[in-house]
């Protein structure tokens, strides 16, 4: 029997779908589970989209360009444009979902064995495209203390060598809900300006803005124009994942027209899809004002109840639909097992996603889960409940932990 | 301006596509193009398909499994199981198109610097997917005097080394059109035995087989069942090459395994076209027999008529819609644009494929193109009638060179 590859053996399982056994072992014994561990809203799709889609009316189900229809890559401009962000046509190459668009940009910018650096923690998934392409994550560590804004430009600069060719950034962020400030990117600017770096900027959840904040696009950085790559996704933005469609945005023709050499290896992305993302361009605003309010009121909840359990911490988020919280256990991991396959309160339980898959160095992140808030107001007030109960009574409390360790004797904690 | 990766440089642009801004020039000048040039059927989709898409009606165009919808692969399932292909649920990992489902087969059982032998003329994308994956192709070539049959098991052994990882064919073949016999592919088994590597077979042409032949697919050949994988695409089968749905599969549950961590880090296969798919496996036998029925027809139209332009030599295809066609010119690549740019017959003309893209050494196709016949019977005619009186006026012939040698000098040619 032939053997599978270094590669594969290396790739990393998904944290976020990890726990899925215990979930479905839980479901069949009859709980309820709140799922706050994956990223998929509940939000429903703009109507435009699902009246093109039930107009569909073609002969043939065709490829389409491999850099995407133009009609689709001219609405998108305006999209774009209408942001002040300044995106051209030409700047755009339509991929299969974000995850691609993030797959053309690393494999077009870097070589096996150089280097990226990554604001940890970060989506997981980047670990996976990291080691499909061969490229080394370096992690500069973000805390909780201040939210995770942007660590300090003091951090990146001794990751810097003759192998780092660029960074990456997820604003708003997966998994923080940081949004950076204006002031952070700027720093950002200077430091790859400096050392002549790609910027790669995965944004998202740039709809999904709160308390009134203004998301900042690399685009509107001056003067790293041919160092920057926009990662785009019609995912969130419409409550659309299944789509799966995306875009790698640049203003260097150059990892445009190497981008599109690996896009046209794939020959085209999903032309149905397409035809769904050009409708959503037509989603009227009132679409977007509802979610936001809808996101920051379920924000609130979590953030609030999260705050008042005590031993845990959570910081505001003020993007995307995801925070990240510091448990009072040993191990989020094995809580959150636990709290699948051996607690319910009143019939129910929740699912998180343990965060040490967000962190490079796993250990950073050993104590703290991510949550999304992706459900209806009842159910985060009663998933937040439900969690309360379950630290209450957790063996693996650290506090309890101590306590254990002071009445056996006292030199172990 | 940071620099593209070496990686991104060397990605072969699509041959298939090159010659692309060519023919727009013609189409600008009022010429009509006859596309023989790439695999896009002019056939119509399944009917049953287009009633899905129109009966879409979920609130949430949500991720899927990242495996694929588990009704799907169930019912994919059934369709090889009627086909008398031993496959089970648990054995298909759902991708996005054959190309996806390649590129994680390589990826899962390849290391970068690892070997895969290609019988030659292969499907040009391959060569992306090795650039891509890291890893080297080594061809063994087949030739048109026997109709591009499997090349001798005396040529692939000398090419087997500690690197070699692997044998990719494609059945039936694009761009040849042969299909391989039973016999041809139990050779290959024995010869993947002996060695213990992988065998990966594209059989995305499987329904299109002429003159009453029957496909053979490597899943029914004995013993090597954890050495093969499958790769198949809805693409063509269904004249959807728009959805990008195809499937990996395997026997080998540790690659199956491996590459679904892959899947995972891209999320899932586009939504939407899952549907479709599914839909598409209530495709009646009425459709197949009338499909195959017009291909065959087409076939004959193009070899015959092709074979009777002096100078021209085209083997009568088994399978797929393709031909592979020798031409009385020097180069291939430079009379194909001539057809588009300095050549019309009562304002026609016509596009093919370069063949050169299609072999690792690009020097065995130079005088040879590929012709996809997805075109009516009344286009086809035209297309044949005018490559003729091209071919008839064009300065690069063989024999027109060789004259006019003649005329200046004996030595030249």
């Amino acid at each position: 029997m032939p053997r599978i590859s270094e590669k594969g053996a290396q790739m990393p399982a998904s944290p976020i779908r990890k726990l899925v056994p215990y979930a479905e072992e839980a479901k069949r014994q009859g709980k309820t589970v709140y799922h706050l561990n994956i990223g998929q809203p509940d939000i429903a799709t703009p109507a435009v989209v699902n009246e093109a889609i039930r107009n569909y009316d073609e002969e043939v189900l065709a490829y389409s360009l491999s850099a995407g229809n133009l009609s689709y890559r001219k609405g998108l401009a305006n999209y774009y444009q209408n942001k002040n962000i300044p995106v051209n046509t030409e700047d755009i190459l339509i991929t299969t979902g974000g995850s691609e668009a993030l797959l053309f940009a690393i494999m077009s910018c870097m070589d096996p064995g150089d280097e990226l650096i990554i604001p940890e923690p970060f989506y997981a998934n980047y670990n996976g495209f990291a080691q499909t392409a061969g490229i080394v994550v370096r992690p500069v560590t973000a805390f909780i203390d201040n939210g995770f804004a942007l660590p300090l430009i003091e951090d990146f600069e001794p990751l810097i060598n003759e192998r780092t060719k660029g960074i990456l950034i997820c604003n708003p962020g997966n998994p923080t809900g940081y949004l950076y400030s204006k002031e952070e990117l700027k720093q950002l600017r200077d430091l790859v300006a400096e050392y002549d770096l790609y910027l790669i900027a995965d944004e998202v959840y740039r709809e999904f803005c709160y308390d009134g904040a203004e998301p900042f696009s690399v685009m509107n950085l001056d003067g790293i124009e041919e160092n920057t790559i926009l990662i785009d996704s019609v995912s969130k933005r419409y409550s659309m994942c299944g789509a799966r469609i995306g875009a790698l945005i640049s203003k260097n023709e150059e990892v445009v027209s190497t981008a599109l050499k690996f896009a046209q290896a794939r020959l085209s992305p999903p032309s149905l899809a397409q035809l769904a993302g050009e409708a959503a361009l037509q989603t009227p605003q009132s679409y977007f004002d509802s979610v936001v309010t809808e996101y920051e009121g379920r924000r609130n909840i979590m953030v609030e109840g999260l705050n008042q359990i005590p031993g845990v911490r959570c910081p505001k988020p003020s993007g995307a639909f995801y925070c990240m919280v510091e448990l009072p256990v040993q191990n989020a991991e094995h809580f959150c097992q636990w709290m699948l396959d051996s607690f319910d309160h009143n019939g129910a339980t929740v699912m998180m996603a343990p965060a040490a898959g967000f962190y490079k160095n796993a250990a950073q992140g050993i104590r703290q889960v991510r949550i999304a808030y992706v459900l209806n107001n009842e159910s985060l007030h009663a998933a937040v409940e439900c969690l309360k109960e379950g630290l209450k009574v957790y063996p693996g409390r650290i506090d309890q932990m101590v306590k254990d360790n002071f009445e056996i004797g006292p030199s172990i904690a």
